[in-house]
């Protein structure tokens, strides 16, 4: 059933059966339902309501739903069961990338705990490797369950191998070709050997233009790697060149949907992942950091406009355009370092050096002010604003807008050198620095202005 | 080659040998990238060049050099060939899928001339019927080309069947089973037959709980089921339930990513997708909009302060916090609509109806609200402000940010049930709306404190 379709109803009727304890209806009611689906189900239970769930999925299934489970649900879950049935009953048939990503969710002591319970030396060894690797690299990323064959292995060797390691593996996309010692040499398509006669060599069939990443390669160049040249899996080598796991499009596409959503909480003044089911402290905690930045904010460009005080105190009707030429300072930086985050992020940036980026952005910005300030001025001389507050307000959207743009395209560029997340600069913080920045320029300019036209 | 760099060192170099007419240094030089880096290049290069190049790439290459360019790029490109080159080089060596986004993107007239040059009759009929779907629908993602196997065969029928078919397939993820009508049944993982004895008939081994979608879902859900339940390829069936396509996880990444990107443009006032490397214009044309919308907004904000000339000549202080609490409004409101947004996005509303979430945002509103008035009330305490200002920006700030972040709350969700992209809520569109209304509250609650303390 694609179109699951998780209703109060549903959670209502199911939690009637589990105090009923109707163990048949339930087992049933799980055998139709995806994992995912199940996992979606548990975040509405409580602790006891969804372990006597898990008793009644086999352990793969069970092992399925702790997987797609939200880390901080699948953390309250699993605190409340001892390591033993940890390891027994999940982590044992769980992708060891998967297994390492659970149990790196845990304290070390609680991590030995469950990895001395795992009964297959292999598999947690395998695991105890990739809980070395920072999560954000291939390392971190892939799994080391994969199928190889050896360059120098005929069809029918390959695919007695491949039944004995496909034992081991979800699903197979590429089949990895390796010399002796284990050298990633290229990889053999399940087409080609379909199309192959039988007593060919992998040797002479196999595809060598492959796409690899060293272990320690970040995340997000994994995903652009994936991405860019449209791949299934990406196998992952050592130092020199032994094929050590393989990274699935799966975990991928996490990344890269992870990365987006970075930006554009950034963006929108959201500190760390939240979601319209957290709770309300989680939601305050996520939220107050941005608005506090935006609160000292105001603070200092109320003492910029204290320090004119005496220039509103004549000419009070300054003030009707001090939140338009500071909302708009914030608008156009937002932009141009939206923008550069963008391409930033795509490896997009095109071949113009920084100072190249600096002056096509002049040139729109240059564009952009001149329409804002002509339709500013034009508007003022048709409310009949006089001739000082039409020339303050003219001229200080043009520099506005200008600087602004300057400001908002060159701060992200400077953040990546500093290897800061670019992405902030889209968020509060510089939107409320432009707003201070703008508020200062217009003061100034009008200071200027009535000074010399009053 | 995975870290292919594209330099201008490189493109000079290229452009040298091209304009020296060097054909084997170029055919060596291309036979060593892929696609998608041939595809950067040639946005470094002029139609001659480009054209120069293309013509020294086997079709397949080519073929795939032009999926991989840039939408406006491969228009110019297309538009300087004739027709049956375009369809005997390009189209003919391409996915369906491929070949009707290309074709789609052209005239009528010209998509029928270039059907009429494709020898082939199945492949130009299977291109005709993928342009008869919306292009966001899940049959205008889905390539026809797949590998099927009928429930009664037996492995060996299936692997002579399967090497037919295989030579019109690029990669195989998953082989579908289909009955006599060819009604989807479900799948038969490579895993799988791998596993199972020689003799076994699909029927006995296949897998039935499949996921599929109908044609005409959304590219949205197709993504969302995929990603949900980390497929790498989706079958498409027609109303009655046959298989008529596939749906491949590099469409839907591009999907994935199209959407987060969109709603991060929308958040940070960019209209259209635009990219670093777009002409001045085409950036004017992203941003003057929402800018024009922000001036607009900007010059009602005057006129509402307008509204209250006499108290600000009175007391000019007023006019300090106007930006701060203006500002406030519009962060508090961006991040209520951005939590909202995701959720719709991610299918992560939750259980809780309309009024729950307002419900439960009144509350982490109350909560903001009163840390944010206490830190502003005492910041004015230790300026020494007088106490109509210090109640006014007081009381002022916790109804702005209790208002804005119902109204950040409420808006996306009615944009939603509009069937409008929520995501627009968290535009400059409703920021200015919140700066607006809070400078209204601002002054209303000013007007008050300062003629009854005054």
């Amino acid at each position: 059933m694609v179109n699951f379709e998780l209703t109060r109803e549903y959670i209502d009727r199911l939690q009637e059966l589990i105090s009923a304890k109707d163990e048949n209806t339930i087992t049933s009611l799980l055998t139709d339902l995806h994992p995912a689906d199940i996992a979606e189900i548990y975040e509405e239970l409580s602790i006891e309501e969804a372990k006597f769930l898990y008793f009644l999925m086999d352990d793969d299934k069970a092992a399925d739903v702790l997987t797609e489970l939200e880390e901080d649900d699948r953390k309250r879950f699993l605190e409340s069961l001892p390591s033993e049935i940890i390891a027994k009953r999940f982590i044992d048939n769980m992708d060891s990338d998967d297994a390492a990503d659970i149990i790196g969710e845990m304290d070390d002591e609680r991590q030995q705990e469950i990895l001395s319970h795992i009964d297959d030396v292999n598999t947690a060894g395998d695991i105890a490797d990739l809980l070395n690797y920072d999560e954000n690299s291939a390392g971190g990323l892939m799994a080391k369950e994969l199928i190889k064959v050896k360059e120098n292995w005929n069809i029918p060797t390959c695919l007695r191998s491949m039944r004995r390691q496909a034992e081991e593996v979800d699903e197979i996309y590429y089949v990895y070709v390796v010399d002796n010692d284990g050298i990633l040499k290229g990889t053999l398509s399940l087409k080609k050997m379909l199309l192959s006669p039988v007593d060919s060599i992998v040797k002479d069939i196999y595809n060598a233009d492959v796409k690899s990443v060293k272990e320690d390669v970040e995340a997000e160049e994994v995903s652009y790697i994936m991405d860019k040249y449209d791949l299934v899996a990406l196998p992952v080598i050592d130092s020199v060149g032994r094929l050590v796991g393989r990274i699935t499009i799966d975990d991928v596409v996490d990344v890269i949907r992870e990365e987006a959503e970075k930006d554009y909480q950034l963006a929108s003044g959201l500190t760390n992942d939240i979601e319209a089911s957290d709770n309300v402290i989680r939601h305050t905690r996520a939220r107050i950091p941005w608005l506090l930045i935006g609160l000292v904010g105001g603070i200092l460009g109320s003492r910029v406009i204290g320090g004119f005080e005496g220039i509103i105190d004549e000419h009070p009707q300054l003030a009707f355009f001090m939140g338009l030429i500071a909302a708009m300072g914030g608008n156009v930086g937002m932009q141009s370092s939206a923008i550069v985050v963008q391409s930033l992020a795509s490896g997009n940036l095109g071949l113009d050096s920084t100072v190249g980026k600096l002056l096509k952005e002049v040139l729109i910005a240059l564009l952009n002010a001149t329409i804002l300030s002509i339709l500013i001025f034009a508007y003022n001389k048709i409310a009949g604003a006089d001739l000082a507050l039409t020339s303050t307000v003219t001229a200080a959207m043009f520099s506005v807008v200008v600087f602004a743009s300057l400001f908002g395209t060159f701060v992200p560029l400077l953040l990546n050198r500093l290897k800061i997340d670019p992405a902030v600069a889209t968020g509060p913080f510089v939107t409320t620095l432009n707003d201070i920045i703008g508020m200062f320029i217009y003061l100034t300019i009008g200071s200027f202005f009535f000074s010399l036209l009053v």
